[in-house]
């Protein structure tokens, strides 16, 4: 078994971030709480949590500045496809990073924050291969 | 539809990072180059891409301290398998940030960070159903 069940997002503003996410199609679950939100998607969920009390959970500071380091991807069946979610998430508040445009690996992708500047990724691959209906992509494992 | 398609996490050693992931069974891919992982887990496509160039990708400075603002979990059916699965990691080179323990909200949870500090949660949460050979969640829908 290799997988992620959950991605926690630490955010300031639980309700605003729930009702971007939930504009978006994650559907609520009743697995949420005042303090936290499990968004369900289509085959992983979204948490929603208090930033502050993310890192205390894992027992870290929460001070941090700039680049996260990591991206969270959706990849979609065209470069229609593409502009279309980018427009509903930066319709729905979200930031535009990096508007979509055909880029150096033969794709076409774009970049949005979220409202605490959590960066989606929203692409079109055209050498990837998966399940246009619910984004999940299922790569050639390499013979070793 | 709404999912995650690829998590990417900004690595400095992409040789040493790739071999941890498939060492905790995530498959490489045809897909993967010199310069970047993508790695096959049962639902989502887990991505590994120097981070620099991840930065500079989404075009934003590649200048960050401290915790990143967000998680990822990974939910399994007991708390051995929870401590298995914490082992595994930390014997693969992982840092244990909070060895697994009982937790506030009547579940099991541990983290431990990557070799770039990204961190994973592992956890046994008694109320969440799912699919316990893939980790993939379903939880219920709120009647909205």
């Amino acid at each position: 078994m290799a997988n992620i069940s959950i991605v926690t997002l630490g955010v300031d503003d639980l309700t605003a971030s729930t009702a971007f996410y939930t504009a978006m199609g994650w559907r609520n679950t009743t697995a949420s709480q005042d303090s936290v939100s499990f968004l369900q998607g289509d085959s992983i969920v979204l948490g929603l949590y208090g930033r502050a009390a993310l890192a205390e959970d894992a027992g870290v500071d929460n001070t941090s500045s700039g680049f996260r380091g990591s991206s969270i991807a959706v990849n979609l069946e065209s470069e229609a496809a593409v502009d279309a979610y980018f427009e509903r998430a930066v319709s729905n508040g979200a930031s535009p990073v990096k508007k979509p445009e055909k880029v150096f690996w033969g794709g076409y992708s774009g970049y949005f924050g979220d409202f605490d500047g959590h960066l989606w990724e929203v692409a079109f691959n055209p050498f990837f291969s998966g399940d246009t209906a619910t984004g999940q992509l299922k790569l050639e494992p390499l013979i070793s």
